[in-house]
Parts: structure tokens; sequence; C-alpha cells
């Protein structure tokens, strides 16, 4: 069989870059924060959050003032810096031992409390911020990144759209694909083949520390029953302990659930998605759980919307798991079974809202991944994943393929 | 044209596990140096050094004592830690809460002297554990870490010679797949596929703050030539400022340089590898640039040797860019030119030996990858990479495909 080596159509062969207005409007949200929080000014530093205030990944340190321009100081390259961000003001950073000069000069003096991203900044490099800075009190802001970034934008919801784009595309070539005996991690390398032509960046980001994704869990029969050392649902062996997650050396089979969990990231924004393919007809159990995950997946969209809780979401979910008889096996089984059916996504995949018994009210413009889906030992795994947004009265699905369980022959 | 969707058959389809053997001495190496530096003992926690001084990368803290049994707290999953750990004493840890407790417990007494990798572990995460311990000082040992494992033992060797062997069958593939018109992109995911069934684990691990790796840098004329925020020589226009590097959406055209740079890495042990592909014949200018790589690269292969420092072996291959006209060119251009001729590779990209302007020595038993490149502005970048292990009086080449540029109709 062949695999066809052209890209898809649908592809924009331009890079695309974070509009100005973008930027001024999340600026002036973080600097709103700053001030109550009362911080002077934030050093932003990490990819992710550096793309979301910056629209650049190039080596630089974000200074944001709590009011006032803010200032990008580039050490890498400065000549795509100012090409790819939209902001006004990019300075050279020519040695990081000028940076509390230069920090000091556009503030008007050394910042008393500076906020860095703790939640991820190692501290070893956090000891050499407070040497640079020696008269600065630094507080975390990641945070507050973190909750600000889990309200996407109209522009940033057409990004996570065009990432499920690029998931449809794929879906869609599996069954010219998908064939017995196939290891699976031959059948993950042709699929990912596919999600490249269409546009897939490849680096997924995770922001929790050891947190690594590699295009998602393609896990066929067993395979979909081994948990691992990441929260998710479904892990698998890996190709070796040393990753001890993902695709294996297994081949597929016939009448086993071919899970296909997978994350496509377009101009750096993330969606989730799973939908089940089956050589020949699954075992009945499998099915029914499928359709509990389905009406699992209903049950929450009938009730999501601003203001609810994430606890009442999740304990949604879980009630219809129970329901079904299907609790023990639901996220996860045994020990490994985790508490949340679903998380945030965007620039990086790990993101707010999860989906968990906590408090926190969704909102209008966050994106979330709802992953109902089964576990059971020895058998496999079984679910459906879709990425929603949150409306002004309830919830969309951006990820637009059929739901059903695809059946070949 | 077309794919071949078989795995090949030199795979061998079981998970290589750590032998007990190598974890006893790798452990009995990192105690002797806790005891030199005064330490009681250390938490390890990072994914890379977890795998080296465990075996998993299952979510644990291992603690080292500096004398005596180490013990692996696993939090996820316990079972899967014992079928991956050749350790001897593999305990849950139920919650993190009990950490100190259980550290306490095992070394009869709170620690004075607490070592962690304080290069890599955010900030956040350090506080945590400082109010987990509050007894203990706490030191850096994520230096002392890389430090040890930049010298390999045979039995890692064979690991990257196994790396080494994915990248010389893919290289091997290449005649069938590249063509005129193909994307960048495209071209990439039809690689990567051959990797992925040839066993590539998918994940990249780099210790740097934001360093982030996808597979490698397919780059192709132009892009060959465009630099971007990391420490490489090249980097590429990436899919988007998001990503900011590696392949894009050009269309790979006749006469140019197809830079096929590329990391192959299996059971958690990476190679590096660069090997340059040409549609018709290149310019002459390339092509000279090309063989001053390779006497580079000879050069340092006739002084390389234990007790020869990094400086010296970069000298030497700048001596020979500039010897031929080319050291404007040599590691990048301009602004973006780095200072380094090679980086030692292992169960991260970015390891030691850094082949800079240094004083460390060369040991017996370091790897690393020799990668003497031009890049010329506006026309591409072209070079050779290759793995090397240090010997007892030389350097061997581990990665072994033909050098030559390969030309194709």
């Amino acid at each position: 069989m062949t695999v066809d080596r052209r890209p898809a159509s649908f592809v924009e062969p331009r890079a695309t870059t974070v509009p100005r207005g973008e930027l001024e409007r999340r600026i002036g949200a973080f600097q709103a924060r700053l001030r109550r929080d009362g911080v002077d000014a934030a050093l932003v530093v990490q990819n992710a959050d550096l793309y979301y205030l910056a629209g650049t990944v190039q080596q630089s340190h974000l200074l944001v003032p709590a009011e006032g321009e803010p200032v990008l100081f580039v050490r890498k390259t400065l000549e795509r810096a100012r090409e790819e961000s939209g902001l006004a003001v990019i300075e050279p950073l020519p040695s990081l031992r000028q940076l509390g000069e230069l920090v000091a000069e556009r503030l008007g003096g050394p910042a008393a409390t500076v906020g860095l991203e703790l939640d991820v900044l190692p501290v070893a490099q956090f000891r050499r911020y407070e040497g640079l800075l020696p008269q600065a009190r630094f507080v975390d802001v990641g945070a507050a990144l973190v909750a600000q970034r889990a309200v996407k934008s109209p522009w940033e919801i057409e990004r996570v759209e065009a990432a499920a784009r690029v998931a449809a595309a794929v879906f869609e070539r599996i069954p010219d694909i998908l064939c017995e005996g196939l290891t699976e991690a031959a059948f993950a390398g042709l699929v990912e083949a596919q999600a490249r032509a269409l546009g897939h960046q490849g680096i997924i980001r995770m922001r929790a520390f050891n947190g690594e994704m590699f295009y998602g869990q393609l896990l066929t029969g067993t395979s979909g029953a081994v948990a691992s050392f990441l929260d998710t649902p479904l892990a698998g062996m890996g190709l070796s302990p040393a990753v001890a997650q993902g695709v294996s050396f297994k081949p597929i089979g016939r009448g086993e659930p071919v899970v296909f969990d997978f994350v496509p990231v377009v101009d750096g924004y993330t969606a989730d998605f799973t939908r089940i393919f089956t050589l020949g007809p699954l075992p009945d159990e499998l099915v029914r759980a499928y359709d509990a995950a389905r009406r699992a997946q209903a049950a929450v969209a009938a009730c999501a919307r601003p203001g609810v809780a994430c606890r009442v979401v999740y304990e949604t979910a879980v009630a219809v798991a129970d329901e079904a008889g299907l609790g023990a096996y639901f996220m996860g089984h045994g020990a490994a079974q985790v508490r949340f059916v679903g998380h945030g996504v965007g620039l990086e995949l790990d993101e707010l809202p999860v989906l968990s018994p906590n408090d926190r009210p969704l909102e209008e413009g966050m994106v979330f991944a709802l992953e109902p889906k089964f576990v059971f030992p020895g058998l496999g795994a079984i679910g459906i994943e879709n990425t929603w947004r949150v409306t002004a009265d309830g919830i969309e699905r951006l990820t637009r393929a059929p739901e059903g369980i695809v059946v070949l022959q």
C-alpha cells in the first residue's frame, strides 16, 4: 500500500504572526493583574509565555512594567524577534550581565517587586536573577499567566480550530493507513507524516516539570490499558522504559480498539482529539463502554456553561460512568485512575481549566479537551475526546470529525 | 512514489531495561561524589537523571544517601517502576507530604545537606521541598550528575550505536523519499515515519531551560541559513514563529543543499548526524565548503584523545575553516555564529563536553557530536556531523554512513 506524499491543499504556506492588537490586549490584562498584585514589573522568559505576550520565542527577556510600554530584550536573534513580534520596543541584550542595568533604566530606578515565572524557572537561573537585580523582591507571576491564558480570544480560538482541522484531516486518512500486523510504532510514524505535511509543528509544549508528549497516544488493544508516570488516563508501554509512554512494537490485531488519541499543534496552538478505529467488530463490552463515554460527553455538553464549576462538570461525567456500572474503569483503573475528565488546551497541552473536583468556574472563551475514557485491564481502552470552547451560554465543539467507532475490514 | 510501510527487520521488538550492574556502578560513582562534596543525600527527580540512576522515568523521588542503599519512592506507577528498574528497594510514595518523614526514616534522622537538581528544578517545586524538609540545607547535584553522565559505559555506548544505526538506516531511505517540489514539512514527515518504524522514541530530551528539538533540522537551500533562538549553527524558519526552528513549507528545489541533520533516539540514548543530499549538482562554493568541513573533522579526529582540552578541539576546527578563508561562515554567520563545534550526547542532546573554548579535558568514554558546518546567507548551509566516542588513545566514529555529498537526479 502507498501513502500520498503530497501535502493537503488547505495548508496556508505562510507563518502566522500574532496580531499587534492581540499582544496589546494580553499585555494590558497582564499589567492590570500586576497592579492588583502590587508587582512593579515582570520579566517573562518561558517559551509559551513569551510567545503569548510577545509573539516570538526568540531568546529574550520580556520586561512588562505594571504601567507603560513593555520592552523585549533579545539575546538571539534580534532580527528575527523584530520580524516576528508585534511589540513596539525590541532592544538587544548583548549580555545577561547588563539585564539589571537595562531594567533599572527602563523603570527609572531599580524595581522593588519583580514577577518571574517561578512555576517553571529553574532554581539556578532564578539565583542568577537574584544576583543581577539585588534590590528586587521576587514573586511568582507564572500562576497569573496560566490563569489569564485559560481564557482565549476569538483569534486564539481560530488557531485551536486550525489545529482541530489537522486532527480531522489525519483522521480521514487513517482507513488508508491502518492494517493488521503493522506495529504501533510504524502506524504512528505514518499517521505523524500526514500531520507533518498538514503543518503540525511537531513540538508539543507542556508546563508541568517532567511533562512530555509526542503527538499523543496511538494505542491498540492491550496497550490502551497500560498506565504510566503521566497524569493521563491512557499512557501505553512506549518503546522502552526510557520514554514509558506511547506506541510500542506491538502489532495491530483484529477486533481490538485502536485508540487514535492525537494532539495537533499548529501555530503554537493545541487541540486534543480521540476517536476509535477497529479492524473487524469490537467486543460488546467495549462498544457499551464507548456508548457510555458518548453519554458522559453529552451530559457535560448539556450542563457546561459560564459559571458552572469544574467540579460539576467532573461529577456529571462520573455519574454517567457510575450509572453504566463502569465507574471502576472510568479514566483509568485501580491506582492509575486519574481524577479529571478533561483539561484546558492552548499554547500548552496542560492548561486550565482542569475538569476535576475543583471550584474554578467555567468562563466564556475557555477552551478544553473533554475526554471520557474507560480502561479495561488486559482488554484495552476506549473513549472519545473533543476540544470545546465555552460560549456565552454553553459549550461548542471545535473538533468536528464524526464520532462513531470506525469499523474497517 | 510509495513508502515502504514495513518496519525494518533489525528492530529488536523488546524494551531494553538498564542492567542492574549499570545502575550499581552509576550510583556508586554518584555516592562517591556526594561524599567528596559533603552531601548527606540527594533526591533525584528529573526524567533523564532518574532514568540514568534508576532505569525508569516513573513519577518518583530517588533518594541516594552518601552511603548505603538508594530508595526509589514512587508516586505513579509503582508496579511499572518495579518492572522497569533494577534497583533493590522500590517503595510507594502515597503522598508528597510524607516525603520528609520517609526520607528521615531511611536516613535515621533528618538530613543536614540534601542535593537537588537545582539546574533544572523549578523554584516553586524547590520551595515545596524546603517546606517538606525544613531542617535541610539544599545544594545542587545537577552539575555533578551532568559531569558524571558525560563519561559513558560500554553499555551506554552500545545504546548510542543503536541510535546511530537508526540514523544510518533512515539515511539510506532518503533517495526514495526526496523529490523536487516536496515541502520541507512533508519531506520531514516521511523521513520521521521511517525513523519511527525503526524504533525512534520520538521524545528528544534537552536539559537547557526552553530547550526544544524535534527530530533535528531538515533544512533545504536558503532555510539552512536562517538562524534562531537556540544555540545551534542551523535552525531554520520553522512552520511559524511559535516554534521558530526546523522545517518550513518551502518546496525543495534543484541544485540546493538538503541538510539531513537528524537526531536519532533509541532506548533514551541520542546520537547526532548530518549528511548532505542534493537534486542535481551544487554550486562549487558549497562543495568547497563541504570539503573544508570534512578536513576540519579529519583534523579533530587526528588530535582528539583523552587529556586534550575542548579548547584545542575547537581551535583545531576553526583553524581549518580560517585556512580555507571561510572563518566568517563557520558555525553560523554574523551575530548568529556559535562558539562551539560539537557537544556531548547521551540521555540528553545537550550534554558535556561542549567543544568550545573551555578547558575541560576529553576523557575516555565521552561521546560527542562533532558538527563542522558552514552557513552562507541567502544560499544555505552545508557541513557534516558524526557522533564519536573517546577511546583510550583517540576517537572512534559511531555514525557509520558514507560521508560524500549524495547527488540525486
